[in-house]
């Protein structure tokens, strides 16, 4: 198996290409680090961009949605998704407005998008999507019911085509903006969680487990 | 002028209806709130999704690029485009897998992209987005260029039809589940700003301003 993604029409970088990457273990860690993906899919008058958690394994990641919700009826007909995961670190204040920009981390993803109907396999596919977004949870609620299964539709997305591009570098002014009397740095940016906030209606005194409350206060 | 955007069948909310708004005030308050707009268009061989700063005037967003991006020119030749900004706010930690859910405010935005080609509206809409993205640093630094201008390639996107949808209620579990001896409730996220991280170049003991001082530290 290949470590790099194959370079294609579709994925092929053309701008800051010397920020770019089809390496699979890059791909795969920028997709492992984000929570939300923006799918991109066809209805009748034109392109539609929707956010959707994921979960990912190996070479497919999986969405989800209701069962009856557009984007999966429109995903199960389609034969080309593409969706994209950016995760922002920080904004770069260069000397010129035009050498200004942001460092990001950003995942391109083609592929063909399959409807899975089996009962079996939605539940692995759900619970690779809980344990990507909600780490150790599946094992702490109860199974899933059934018809919570049927409710919930679920799309396998192998990727066919992938391009990485990671924007991290240090600050790249003209050679005379140098000398100008105005700052110069970078503004970090990262997503961070908070405090647990507990539900209303927790009976007795009951505690987050060790899993969950390792989530609190954390960096992505 | 309506304070709604009209309901009509690209921007209509099927999918958790009571979370749904399509009020211009909400959709505002979101598009100015985010940093990056994941922009769709169709390619020959399908949709793709693009992330891209951006700034809004009124029912105008504007979003920029290299001239000669591949997303420039496939704007400028699409007369539909769609973009998506989406805050992520929490995770929702349900007594179920099914009742998880994320906490978010999110905004779709439908309408017929334009590209700019007049020097001192791109220079007007290069402005909209610089104080977007980075309040009050237009001008600190120096003028653009004129040959920085027509490198950039500048699309303006009226809002044709819009909606906006907020998820950031309370857990609701199936009844029987409030009995179960599992903690349920929400882990916080916000997208959070650091310390200000000087250019290896500066000269003297330049110091940032007071406006980009005030940019450490905070939460978006």
């Amino acid at each position: 198996m290949s470590i790099n993604y194959e370079i294609k029409k579709a994925n092929k970088v053309k701008q800051l290409r010397e920020k770019s990457t089809y390496n699979k273990k890059t791909v795969y860690s920028i997709l492992d680090a984000g929570l939300v993906a923006h799918v991109a899919f066809n209805q009748d008058d034109g392109p539609v961009v929707v956010p959707m958690i994921y979960g990912r394994k190996g070479d497919t990641i999986f969405l989800h949605g209701a069962r009856k919700a557009r984007i999966i009826r429109l995903l199960e007909k389609t034969n080309r998704a593409s969706l994209n995961v950016t995760l922002l670190d920080g904004i770069v204040f260069a000397r010129s407005t035009f050498n200004s920009s942001m460092q990001y981390r950003s995942v391109t993803v083609f592929g063909s998008p399959k409807i899975i109907l089996d009962n079996e396999k939605k539940l692995s596919a759900m619970k690779i999507i809980s344990d990507h977004t909600m780490p150790g949870r599946w094992t702490e609620v109860r199974d899933s019911h059934l018809n919570e299964v049927k409710m919930t539709g679920v799309i396998k997305l192998k990727i066919a085509d992938a391009s990485a591009k990671i924007s991290s570098g240090p600050i790249e002014d003209e050679i005379e903006d140098y000398e100008l009397r105005v700052w110069a740095g970078v503004l970090p940016i990262t997503m961070q969680t908070g405090t647990l906030q507990d539900d209303n209606h927790l009976i007795d005194n009951i505690q987050p487990s060790d899993k969950i409350k390792k989530l609190e206060n954390t960096r992505f």
